[in-house]
């Protein structure tokens, strides 16, 4: 598994709206091939910023499949309307699996 | 809980040995007081930066506890000498726990 990372920055004000628009979207992801997880974080030092953390099966189930399918469309339309700015997007591998 | 992510960017060709002494740190953290989980993951697009993540009870675990114990001290003297500059910290409250 890896982990897509995307650093999304809000509109002010929007917080409500985008956390709930995002909880409308888990069934997307939860559709979605390879998906494995799935959270929203925001940030303590920079509450306008969250961390969404998705762990997919490869990184290609990402950047191929899913980017290509009709659920990125209906993800974006629920959610683009919130983004300051686009989002900032990096994939990880865990290295070492502590506990 | 909440995510401590320290984004730690190493030394060249120092990878084996970051991670090596990675693997020897987790039962410091195991042992610190409201540490509840911790991994590392390497960045695909940029291979010498890792996000180490570590759960904690609650900021204060990390922030006051955490880094005025001697754990903290023994992290540091098994990876600092790995950082190519001082990691950057932050701390994310998870909002939405999709899956």
């Amino acid at each position: 598994m890896i982990y897509e990372i995307a650093e999304i920055t809000v509109k002010p004000d929007t917080h409500a709206a985008f956390e709930a628009a995002v909880t409308q979207a888990v069934p997307i992801f939860k559709a979605a091939s390879g998906c494995q997880s799935m959270r929203l974080e925001r940030g303590i030092e920079s509450p306008d910023t969250y961390h969404l953390v998705i762990g997919w099966a490869t990184l290609e189930h990402h950047t191929v499949d899913f980017r290509s399918s009709p659920g990125f469309q209906d993800w974006r339309a629920l959610v683009g309307g919130f983004f300051a700015q686009p989002p900032k997007v990096e994939h990880y591998s865990p290295v070492v699996t502590g506990f």
